[in-house]
């Protein structure tokens, strides 16, 4: 699809520098764009390259409209812009409605006539799709599945009742949703499985990563609210609850009743233990063990720092040692200022 | 389903007070529950919650059968006989034995007549499917894959040869078994490939959660054994052994050829480094780092605390000094026994 | 498939000692071999099984071969050459070109009639696939993927376009390349989803483990060059480049625009951030926190030490304290010194 800079100006609300006529068919880098491609200024660490750059237009923010020697469209937030151009110049690849003879679509499921099941599929009973969701090859819905409008279900993934998604999801190729929690009573050192029979309710936009899996809750849901967004090969355990707007990164994992705020950014491979709570607005950096509830928001982190190996090795033996090490401080403290009591 | 209390305590050999004839039929927590729902007290944390329950019968411990206002059943272990009669209350949905007509099973696969075979699955060549098995949509069964009776299967689930499932498994959706093990021999700084020719075993009630991977042995085989339950997202690789009743949670990663024993309880996020050797009973907490053999039963952990993330920095560059500090003390020591002695 | 010992050597180009004729069948461990099988010692800790194995032939170093009873092959790098023999003993287990007639192929793709396309793959638009191909059951290649020759997909792995794979490459089973990558930008706390449309691009002899998810890059690529090898669970963001012949262990992850180089060996568990340089030849054990570039080839580590959890926790308590204990320590010296001077 092509747009001229005038076009995409008014679609996205911005002012623009230079010609109103110039063809966009395309994003790059400002490195690799070449003629006809948009590109994007979103940190001063790129800024050299501008002069450089064979991007037709440039989105900037207004204190480099200058610095730009060729067409520009002005934001205010440039990678906002971009994202949101993005979405015009590359939209989702749709079908029109229709099952794919070789899907199989239970008696008792509702398909809306603009959703497209693709190839290979099972929709099984009591499972809804509304408009124009796309679910790709080889997805299973197994049965008291709905799907809101406009979702769109990479292939091969698995719904497992009873689920519930809202609008505009996204979920990516391998995603797991709705899976058994991991609940066992022990008798006498053997494991009890308790039935998991809670439900996962998958709030509107939201979008699940490559390989993620959202257990279903034992008894009552495991809820992903409005907005939230979860990488690749994420581990949701049942009846955790997180809240609107909240983004975590790939790897990492959250333990069953864990309840997360909204507005939250979570690093990758964290890992948040059961039963806790974490505040709105919380930030964790990459890695960290999430042991203890968090109340406020602010940026939390735990972990040690990259070393050389030999290094390490030294320092290593010494964690174990580091109780040990503040009471022989505590016994020089109280040594020396007897000593300096005496002099 | 539905079941008169009489019947259940019958059914899970408990004693009961209250309205023998009171009909359940479902199961919810102290606050969710309703009329006709059972409930349990596990914990002495949610005892508040007796007094304003609305379940119809609340499974309790000896000591708490006069603090709760409506029918009880009086277990030793309520947690426990919650999860059993969550069991006669929500049996596995099964169908009824036979072969969807888009699967595809080898003419020299053995399918028993009362296991289901679900659409799209691909049963192969010496493939052996015992009575009373479930395997759901879009699984493949590769080759020379057995699957003892009572076994379910969920969707999109991947089994390679030679792997042999014992009786009364589950295996969530997602899951890989037998895929083969990252073995390699370097020549001159490229990777040649180990052909993984070993069989991956799983004994009887073992369980695997959503997108777990379990991969065959080198030569000898993957051994997993009987009551074995293992969470989404765990990698077991090749030649593992892991013994009975030991459990392990989400995103926990055991390398080559290390040995786990039973009953163990390992945590979330456990990274367990290769040809080790943990004994029996031992438990291990979230996000630990198992880089050496443990010998005893116990309780073993490593990793940093969650820290707000400017404290955290400061103590991290710490981390990389704490050999030179114990250096400092020891030097600090002597020089302070000399003061005194002068003294 | 059998072979003699002397066909072996002439195949493996190694001198052999013994009986030229005995016939190979197998391989097996030094303790686990019987007739017919072959065995290998590599490394001396297992040199005490050489005298009770069964083996017909082992593999050994030159000054091993007097210390073996049975027949041997002499290699300078016994595992090695293990490795070159297995891949004889046990080829890959290929079928004939063809295409199952479950599978559905676009008439826009193009496979090579020599390729073997099995049961319920779907082929989209615009794919290629080779000549030798293998495509196990399951497999959607969703639209503008190549497959290079003589590569192998095993059952239900996801490629989304546009993705390149080189020759001779192994994709496990569940695995996904070119989902989206996770790039948001932020509206007023509001995520709002930056359409990825880079490629991803893997070159000859690439493998990538069970469930191993790998991006698309947002604009430009995601480059895995020729001989990486990535094992099972492993999450690769968009724009990640990985050089030749570097390794990366299981539960492992990479972060957005990464750049790691040739020849390094990565541990299991490790999580590498974004925007970060990894050097040439560079080795990472297990559950290491990257959290900057290294810029020299080396072995690099972090972590904390496994330890029984009642001293772990009060050196947990500890870490918080490190920059304070710092600190006394500091002025712990300034006063013993001042005592010294004093004295």
């Amino acid at each position: 699809m092509g747009i001229t800079l005038a076009q995409l100006a008014s679609r996205l609300g911005c002012e623009f520098d230079g010609d109103a006529t110039c063809q966009i068919s395309g994003i790059a880098t400002l490195q690799d764009a070449t003629e006809g491609e948009l590109s994007f200024l979103a940190s001063s660490k790129y800024r050299a390259d501008l002069a450089t750059t064979a991007a037709s237009v440039v989105i900037v923010a207004a204190q480099d409209r200058d610095a730009c020697p060729v067409n520009t469209l002005i934001a205010k937030d440039p990678y906002l812009t971009y994202a949101r151009a993005a979405q015009l110049l590359y939209p989702d690849d749709c079908r029109a409605g229709g099952i794919h003879p070789t899907a199989l679509v239970d008696e008792r499921a509702q398909v809306d006539p603009s959703a497209w099941i693709d190839a290979h599929c099972v929709i099984g009973p009591d499972v809804t799709v509304a408009a124009n969701v796309q679910i790709a090859a080889g997805c299973v819905l197994d049965r008291d599945v709905t799907v809101g409008q406009n979702s769109r279900l990479m292939a091969n993934v698995t719904i497992h009742g009873r689920a519930s998604l809202g609008e505009r999801c996204i979920i990516q190729p391998g995603a797991v949703i709705g899976s058994d929690g991991f609940g066992y009573a022990n008798d006498q050192g053997r494991w009890v499985r308790i039935p998991q029979v809670g439900d996962v309710v998958l709030g509107d936009d939201v979008e699940v990563g490559a390989n993620t899996t959202i257990d279903r809750g034992a008894l009552s849901a495991t809820v992903i609210e409005n907005g939230v967004k979860l990488d690749n090969q994420i581990q949701i355990a049942h009846n955790v609850h997180i809240g609107e707007h909240t983004a975590i990164a790939g790897c990492s994992g959250v333990a069953g009743s864990t309840r997360i705020g909204s507005h939250c950014a979570i690093g990758g491979h964290v890992g948040i233990v059961g039963h806790l709570t974490i505040a709105d607005g919380v930030q964790i950096s990459a890695k960290t063990f999430v042991s203890q509830s968090i109340h406020e928001a602010g940026f939390y982190s735990s972990g040690a720092p990259l070393e050389p190996n030999a290094h390490w090795r030294r320092n290593f033996v010494r964690m174990k040692q580091l109780d040990e090490m503040a009471q022989r401080i505590k016994a020089l403290e109280k040594m020396v200022h007897e000593l300096s009591n005496d002099g």
